[in-house]
């Protein structure tokens, strides 16, 4: 029942239902505002793990596996799960989840995994591929920071562009449509965009391009305004990328999304309070705020749609030391209240 | 039209059709026995480029473009792209195809993304999300050397049971099914399988348990035996891992693929005559061996009935530094050859 919309966009007309979603976050993300939305908070980051690397796996199996739950199943009944993380070879995934013995898709995208993984979800179920499709993500401060930035002992000052990692893992359980869940209505795959920044501490500016590439393609494919939405939810463009998302989305577009934009990055801290700088980033990101703080309001009928738009920065440690831009990624979901609110 | 068979399986009743494939490869493996079936053998394994990585980028890039060019398609008639490689964070796959501004999924299955690309792209076309999609992946010898092992200035010596990550890139643009072209019928997702190996320089047989699982899914899901097929084609086991997995299948499911079986790593070198141990590895020799010496023979007729069975070690350095074993993962594929033959 998979519709083509435009050129780039997917209606998908089944609407699948997000039956059931978590998210588990550290000490720091418990600290913020949304410390009321969780699902649960680990006040110890190592999560009793030898390693960070540990930590993050078992954070993302803890997130999958109270989504089965409170989707009333099992792994067992799971027909594929899709996750993704930012470590290298994506072994918060692997190791996280290989004891679940669900079917496996294992995807790359960034901190847009949450985005990527739930739309690919929903349209594997809309098309009747899987009954129980199984979308998460995860992403550890500790873990992140030794790979992309510095060992930690090392206390490097950060730059006022950079972004915090959050130490956080959200999972959405998909199924056919039910009139008590939100519903998945339409996804759209993003084009890899780059215009040049060379900057990893500035990642919300080299992010927001293709945020807005794909904000004006959904809009454009669905025939919609920016005040048919609720809420216009990037991942994690943080202080200066949404600025900048904002101007582009003008500028290029023309279009003004400003009064209902909102950034994953931005709601997960205490910006001024919890020194994180330019905000949130991560998978992990918008993985729990989406699962939580937005899905609550979702499931309540408080927020009626919301356009999800999860960023991620396909760099590597690697290619900036060898001297290359970044290129990133969005994509965009539709998310509707239950039929029933 | 996706129907689900079994517990595992996904019969694609549309039979989307490779309307077009291409596979290049270096200097190594165009001196191979396969080296009359690519479509281009770079002599000099920079490709020009300036780092390796970059190298194996150009490399993805060029499968691509050519595999759309022999499809008649240009990258902007792409409605979807989906890709993976080994390298932190995807790159190869991220830069080499960020200037064809595709709509992408970026995927991480190790050396079984030859396998889980085409199946997703077979499954999106099948369904209607999509009517051009694009599956690719590579691996490059030099970037994986120093990635995963040593750097090859070092100089070190290579195990018996390791095998050579071959320097190869392998494209297939999937549409819907025309009677010339070969189809893609079914796909089985594979599980996550780790049982407990822990040498890195023995992929073969930590990847074994994992093909041996998928392929015993599919054939129950499918009520079919391995005399239904000319060839059950495992992506990269190598000498250690093709005996351990006709062993096991024996054992544990009392399963006889021996006589139909085929590995990538066993096709693409003169295993004697090129050093290369316990044969090919790496996304691109699954990746390269089925867009060339398989799919001619498919299209042709010599060829009936192909399961494409490709695997993946989902370990990294970290997580092997860290005494973690390697979860490994299968993915099948199940090719025919044109109506018209």
């Amino acid at each position: 029942m998979v519709e083509r919309l435009g050129k780039y966009t997917l209606a998908l007309n089944s609407h699948p239902s997000i039956t059931g979603c978590a998210a588990v976050v550290g000490k720091t993300e418990g600290e913020g505002p949304l410390k009321d939305e969780f699902d649960f908070i680990f006040e110890d980051d190592t999560l009793g793990e030898t390693s960070f690397e540990k930590a993050e796996s078992a954070l993302q199996k803890e997130a999958v596996t109270r989504a089965l739950t409170k989707a009333g199943k099992t792994p067992d009944e799971a027909d594929i799960s899709l996750a993704g993380d930012l470590l290298d070879q994506c072994i918060g995934t692997s190791f996280g989840l290989r004891s679940l013995n669900m079917p496996f898709i294992g995807l790359y995208g960034a901190c847009s995994t949450m985005a990527l993984s739930l739309g690919l979800a929903s349209v594997l179920v809309d098309c009747g591929a899987a009954k129980v499709a199984v979308a998460s993500t995860s992403s550890h401060f500790c873990s992140a920071e030794r790979q992309f930035r510095l060992p930690l002992e090392y206390g490097g000052q950060r730059t006022p562009t950079s972004q915090r990692t959050a130490t956080a893992a959200g999972a959405s359980v998909v199924e056919s449509r039910r009139n008590d869940k939100p519903t998945v209505d339409a996804v759209t795959f993003g084009r890899i965009t780059d215009l040049g920044i060379k900057d990893s501490n500035n990642m919300g500016a080299a992010m927001a391009p293709a945020a807005a590439n794909t904000i004006a393609d959904f809009l454009q494919d669905t025939a919609a305004s920016p005040s048919d939405f609720d809420m216009i939810l990037t991942g994690d463009l943080g202080i200066v990328g949404s600025k900048l998302l904002c101007e582009l989305l003008q500028k290029d577009h023309g279009i003004d999304i400003e009064s209902v934009h909102a950034d994953c990055g931005l709601l997960l801290y205490d910006i001024e309070g919890q020194d994180v700088h330019s905000g949130g980033s991560g998978c992990g990101c918008s993985g729990s705020v989406l699962n939580s703080y937005i899905m609550r309001r979702l499931e309540s009928g408080e927020l009626s749609r919301v356009l999800f738009v999860a960023t991620g920065a396909l760099m590597s440690p690697t290619s900036s030391l060898q001297g290359e831009s970044i290129p990133s990624i969005a994509h965009a979901v539709l998310l509707s209240k239950p039929l029933s609110k």
